[in-house]
C-alpha cells in the first residue's frame, strides 16, 4: 500500500491506521523527575540495580535466633530496629528482639514472631515455633539486573513506586509532542461568547484540548475563519509551525468546502495528503497527512467525528508516537441493549456504555440523533464497531468495540 | 454499628468502608474554567440553556426547497453557510443553497443533497428526493431545561465538550480536598539518596503522590523520623495542619511499635481512633480516624498494604469528598490463571492484571512474593478480592475484584 493508492480512494480504518504506524515515528526521549512522570511512557527498560531486597529481612516483630538451635530458651543480646545495620554471629541459645523490616544479623537465621515468644527481662521463652523463617530474602522481589518496568509501560503510580524503590529517579520517557490544533469554521463562536443567530459554540476545540490533556499533551490552539488567505497566513506565522510541530490537528468548519479548504491549506503548507475519505461513519471525509515524521488530521467538523477520529486515529498516532506496540485498538464485548444499525452502507463507530457485569464487558449503545448532537459523548466510554451492512443487533450479541478511557 | 464497637474489634472491608462513608462529609463547591476542569467531579447537574441545536440547521451541503414543492426544477435565490442567518419565505419553485450546518431560511422545508441535484447557473434540476429532510430540528438533540450532564459525573472531553456547546463554561465542581501525607520511620531515605546497610528508599511517598495525582490533587509530603516528640511537633506546625486537612494520610514506618507510634501521634493532635485493625490481608493494621468531618489513615507500612488500602479505602474517601453514590466497588471477573491463595485466614486483596479477552474480564494474579514485593505494582491495575479460607482457585472461575484504575 502505497499513500498515492490509498489517495485516491475511500480508506478503511485498518489501512488509516496501517499507514499512521507506517508514517508515524517514536519520538525523541528526555528524562523527567519522577515526581513529574505520572502518565508518561518509559522508553528504556528498568532493572534492579542490586537485588531486591538488598539485605536479608524480617518480615515480622520477633526474634532472630539460629535456624540450627531446637532449644526453647533464649537470651536477648539486642535490638534491631528496621534501619538498624548490626552484623553478629549469633551462638545457640542467643536472639536478638528484630522489627519487622530489620537487617537479620547473620545467615542461618530464623524469626520467631513476638506472639509466639514470652520475652521476660532479658531472657525470651519460645512458645511455639513454626516452620516459617519469616525472613524476606535478599534477592527475593528481584536479582541485580533483572528488568523491573519493560520500555513502553504507562508510568503508573505502582510502577513509579518501584522506581523510587530503586532509586532511578529520573526515568527516560517519550517527550511530548509538539501539537498545533486550528479550528476553522465562520459560524464557530468560543464558548464564552453568545452565539449570533445562525451561529453556534465551538465545542471541538474542548474536546481536543481535553482528549490531549487526559495524555499531559497540552496543545497550542488557534481558532481561525475560512478565508484561505487569513488561515494560511496564521497558521504559518503560529510559534509551533516556526518550532516543528509532531502533529497538526485541524478541526473542518462545516461551511460547502470544508474539506477542500483543510486539503488546499494542508497542501499550502507542504503536507503530503495519504487519505482523504473513509469507508467509515462518521468521519467519512477524513484527511490523513505527513511532512516528514510529523502526522496531520483534518477532523470532520462534527462532533461525534471529532471523537470518534480522536480515538480511533490521533489515540493510533499517539501510540506510535510513544514506541508502543501496535496492537490493534479493538476489543470484544457484549451488547446490553438492542443496537438498531439498520444496515449502514458503511462501517460504523457507534457511542457506548462499557460497563462490567457479571464477568463480562457489557456495552450499551448511546442515543445517536445526529452526528452533531454531543449528548451522548457525556458519558460514552467505548465506540462500537458496527461492519458495514449489518442490521439491527439484538441485546446479548458479542460485538468489537474500541476504549475511549485513557488506561492503556 | 459505632465508632467505639468497631475500634474494639478487627473491622471487614465492608466495615470500614461503611464507616468512611458515614464519617466523610461531601466537600464545598468551587468553579472552575472548563480548560481546567478535565477529571473534577460536578456537583450541579448542567441543563440545556435554550434548545439544542438552537435553530434548524442542515445536515447536509445541498438545497432547502418547500416539502409540499413536488417539482423537478428550482430557481437559486440565495446561499447560506454556516453561521448566515437569512430567513426568507420560499415560494414555490425557489430554493437556497444551503450548506451543513447552515441555519434553514423557515419552516416546512427539505434539504435535498448536492449529490441528488444538478445546479446550472441560477437553476438546480433535481435527480433524485428522497423521503429523508436532511435537517437537525431545534430541540433535537435537547430542549431547554433538559438535564445534560448530572451531578456526579466525572467531567470526561465529551462532557467538557458538551458544556462548552452550551456556554456552561465554569461548571461548579468539588474543591480539590486538602492532603496532608506524612510517611516515618527510622529506615527510610528520600528515592534519591544512597540507603545505609539496613536502610531502604522511600517509595509510599511516590505512590501516595502518584495515586492522588491522577484525580488531580497534590499532597503536602512530609518525611518525619520515628521519634514522638519531633513527628508530633513536625505534623502540628505544617502549613497544612494549620490550614485544616481533609484528609491525612500517615505511612507508617516498619519498626517495633508502628501501629502505636501511629495511633498515639493521631491521639496526641485530636484524632478519634474508629478502626485500628481489620480482618483482611495486606493492610490488617490499618488505622482509619477522624476530626470533625476529616479523616486520618494509618497505612501499615509495607508496599502492597499501602497499594490495597489506598485503592480501597482512601478512594471510597475521596468518592464520598465528591459526593458521589456509594456504590459498592467489587466487580465480577473470572479468572485467567490459577490462583493459589492456600487458604488463609483472612480475606486476602491479591495484585492482578484485568484485561478484556473475548467479552470476559479476565484477571491474571500477579506474583506475591511478599507484602514488601513492588515489582508486581508495576503491571497491577486490579486487585481480587479472595474469600477467607478460600484454597487455590482454578482457572475460569468468577471471581470479585477493584479496579485501581482512575476512571469511574
Amino acid at each position: 500500500m502505497t499513500a498515492s493508492t490509498c489517495e485516491a480512494h475511500a480508506a478503511s480504518a485498518e489501512e488509516v491506521l496501517a499507514l499512521i504506524r507506517q508514517c508515524a515515528r517514536p519520538l525523541a526521549t528526555e528524562s523527567v523527575s519522577i515526581d513529574r512522570a505520572l502518565g508518561r511512557v518509559l522508553r528504556a527498560p528498568v532493572c534492579a540495580p542490586e537485588d531486591q531486597p538488598p539485605f536479608d529481612r524480617s518480615a515480622m516483630d520477633g526474634f532472630a535466633l539460629r535456624l540450627d538451635d531446637a532449644g526453647t530458651h533464649f537470651r536477648i543480646l539486642d535490638e534491631i530496629r528496621a534501619g538498624d545495620w548490626k552484623p553478629r554471629l549469633l551462638q545457640p541459645s542467643e536472639c536478638v528482639r528484630i522489627a519487622t523490616g530489620g537487617a537479620l544479623p547473620g545467615e542461618g537465621l530464623q524469626v520467631v514472631m513476638k506472639e509466639d515468644a514470652l520475652a521476660v527481662g532479658g531472657q525470651v521463652e519460645l512458645l511455639r515455633r513454626s516452620a516459617e523463617c519469616h525472613i524476606r530474602f535478599r534477592g527475593e522481589d528481584a536479582q541485580q539486573g533483572q528488568e523491573l518496568v519493560a520500555a513502553g509501560a504507562v508510568l503508573s503510580p505502582g510502577a513509579l513506586a518501584l522506581l523510587a524503590s530503586v532509586g532511578h529517579t529520573q526515568p527516560l520517557v517519550t517527550r511530548l509532542p509538539r501539537v498545533l490544533h486550528v479550528a476553522t469554521g465562520n459560524e464557530i463562536v468560543p464558548p464564552d461568547e453568545a452565539p449570533a443567530h445562525g451561529q453556534i459554540r465551538d465545542s471541538n476545540s474542548m474536546l481536543v484540548r481535553a482528549f490531549l490533556g487526559q495524555f499531559g499533551i497540552e496543545p497550542r490552539q488557534l481558532r481561525v475563519p475560512e478565508d484561505e488567505v487569513v488561515a494560511k497566513s496564521e497558521v504559518r506565522s503560529s510559534k509551533s509551525e516556526g518550532e516543528g510541530v509532531d502533529l497538526l490537528l485541524l478541526s473542518g468548519g462545516a461551511s460547502v468546502g470544508e474539506h477542500d479548504f483543510t486539503r488546499r491549506l494542508l497542501e499550502d503548507i507542504g503536507w503530503t495528503i495519504l487519505v482523504s475519505k473513509t469507508t467509515t461513519r462518521p468521519g467519512k471525509p477524513l484527511i490523513l497527512a505527513t511532512r516528514g515524521a510529523a502526522l496531520a488530521f483534518g477532523l470532520p467538523g462534527n462532533p461525534l467525528a471529532h471523537f470518534v477520529c480522536l480515538h480511533l486515529y490521533v489515540r493510533a498516532a499517539l501510540d506510535t508516537f510513544n514506541g508502543r506496540p501496535t496492537e490493534p485498538p479493538f476489543r470484544r464485548g457484549v451488547l446490553a441493549a438492542e443496537l438498531t444499525a439498520g444496515g449502514n452502507a458503511r462501517e460504523t463507530y457507534w457511542p457506548a456504555q462499557c460497563r462490567v457485569s457479571d464477568g463480562a464487558c457489557a456495552l450499551t449503545p448511546l442515543r445517536w440523533s445526529s452526528s452533531g448532537d454531543l449528548t451522548s459523548l457525556a458519558t460514552a466510554n467505548a465506540l462500537i464497531r458496527v461492519f458495514a451492512g449489518c442490521g439491527n443487533l439484538e441485546c446479548g450479541v458479542p460485538v468489537e468495540f474500541i476504549s475511549t478511557t485513557p488506561s492503556p
